[in-house]
């Protein structure tokens, strides 16, 4: 009905979801002096006197970010709050307050919103946030939810993505690629059932990996044991498209380069198995698989006393000057690692 | 794949847009002493020590909020971001930041997207907010817009929705129905284009109402004016839904009686005219139609003089001890009203 003067026509795909996000935002401009840091990094931090005020927000689109054919509901919604207070715990704070946006349509009745609910009250009542707000709406299709976490991040303690400084130790929480394997079962599971209705998934003995994908946590327990550790890491970001692409983050916003060894990859010992299963190299799996939300963080080496004996972190790598990311490979080749996690945009 | 074992189906509009809210979220739980105000309100309020932090946001779905064929990409981006802010005016406060969500389909080249960024960033510098974190994200249909908005609230200044006192005076700023009005039109053109392209739409003479209907304002500038009238509401709602619903929500959250007068409702002269070509009654325009974005507010009768001379402000009715919401007619009649105004969950 109306004319677009705008008549060019790129395709999103062009940009990817980063350079589409970087594209779109580089006309943002800062206008408040109590704007610490805006766009590019888990959350912004906002300026609040005594201590930073951290925000940050997440869109999870049915068919894209899930699947409800194996993704129960309660888990959909406890999820769905989990990652965004993983961004905040990523800034090395402490999570205090979500508001929930829920588009749904009406194939869902009350009680499928009660389940999305009960899911995301366990959630607030597990990392001790409180609910304050939100917008329930009706779906021309599928289920939108929009969260919006809010913390409070100290400002000797605030850890951005960049500050990573030459030859800190690079470290990670937890083991890496359990989610992205999850899924993989899922999908086949749920091939199998599609294929023959009859057929019951074949999902046990993969407890943990299914867990990983379908009710992963935080790592708030991380950021409360640096406390009492006394270690502040000079930067720090989630896993959640990737270890490759996170340590790409890293560089970049630090202007460093990170190396990090293949051997040093923390892998559960069930993700081997599976990944056999599959055909899948645990390497690339750890890598490039997404959702993990463990943190990546690094600091300075003087710290690695502290940290050293704890079974919840280990030392993957260590940073130097230059730039991208690198990694070593068992029998000591160097490859520059690209990111080639989950990108949602495609 | 999964039963649910909630095998209830309760079909959503049973509930209703409110009553779902409600019927969700009774179960939450405010943990945090610094939560002032949590769900119920235009925005929440966190205690910050010397001033509260207004929280809100909204979800906008291609479909149900906006229809693309009429509603300019730019002006979009702009009225999603004016929406939000006004729920921070509603709370007496300033908006300061805000977060933008994305969902697309690839349908969207970028440059529709630049084209929403376009009026995003609009509203941020005339509103002087900064937009500080966000997310993008493929839709497997429609176009999903979610807006967050925080600011700041002076303790002795926040106007909630409940306040409002025995003989307050009702006051409402601008003017009503012509966000309505000029939907009406917008469908009528659209619908004539529908049925012969070659047609083009009959808009003008509609300016007003189509700008308030396409890139309506928030009342920033009433928040301001009242700062500067030393007047502080003991209640105040934004209209967004329709007078007649937020007069109910008032009058529930104040537990009070509100009554207000036909013959003061302020309506735009062009509204009579173009009311009169589509049949319809301006006053059950001005209850019901939503998206003005007006503020409704009570203050003290011994404020009376402070704004009785200002020609954005206009005196509608009063508050007395009791429930529900009158309309005194011009010819006297006393009639209840009724919540019909916008209800997105149908």
């Amino acid at each position: 009905m109306f004319e677009s003067k705008n008549t060019q026509r790129t395709p999103i795909s062009d940009l990817g979801e980063f350079g589409l996000i970087n594209h779109l935002t580089t006309a943002t401009k800062i206008k408040h002096d109590k704007t610490a840091l805006g766009i590019g990094d888990d959350a912004a931090l906002i300026d609040m006197g005594d201590h930073y005020q951290a925000i940050s927000t997440d869109m999870l689109v049915e068919g894209v970010h899930f699947d409800l054919s194996y993704m129960p509901l309660k888990h959909l919604g406890y999820k769905s709050v989990v990652v965004n207070l993983s961004d905040i715990y990523a800034m090395n704070g402490v999570a205090e307050h979500i508001t929930v946006s829920l588009a749904v349509s009406n194939r869902f009745p009350v009680e499928a919103l009660e389940d999305i609910y009960e899911g995301i009250h366990l959630a607030c009542e597990r990392y001790n946030v409180d609910l304050v707000g939100g917008d329930t709406t009706s779906s021309r299709s599928g289920l939108v939810l929009s969260i919006t976490a809010v913390g409070r991040v100290e400002k000797d303690k605030a850890a951005k993505r960049a500050g990573a400084g030459d030859n800190d130790l690079i470290v990670v929480s937890g083991d890496l690629g359990g989610a992205y394997m999850g899924l993989q079962i899922l999908e086949r599971e749920k091939q199998v059932y599609l294929d023959n209705p009859e057929m019951q998934p074949e999902l046990s003995g993969h407890e943990y990996i299914l867990e990983r994908q379908l009710k992963p946590e935080a790592r708030k327990d991380i950021v409360e044991l640096l406390q009492a550790l006394e270690v502040v890491p000079t930067s720090m970001i989630d896993i959640s498209d990737g270890l490759s692409s996170e340590l790409l983050h890293v560089a970049d916003a630090s202007k460093v380069q990170v190396n990090v060894y293949e051997n040093k990859i923390p892998i559960d010992p069930s993700i081997y198995t599976i990944c056999e299963e599959f055909n899948l190299n645990t390497t690339t799996v750890a890598l490039n698989g997404g959702e993990d939300y463990e943190l990546l963080f690094t600091i300075p080496i003087a710290d690695h006393d502290k940290i050293k004996a704890n079974p919840n972190l280990t030392v993957i790598g260590y940073v130097k000057e230059g730039t991208g990311a690198n990694l070593i490979t068992r029998d000591e080749k160097v490859i520059a690692l690209k990111a080639q996690g989950f990108n949602h945009m495609e």
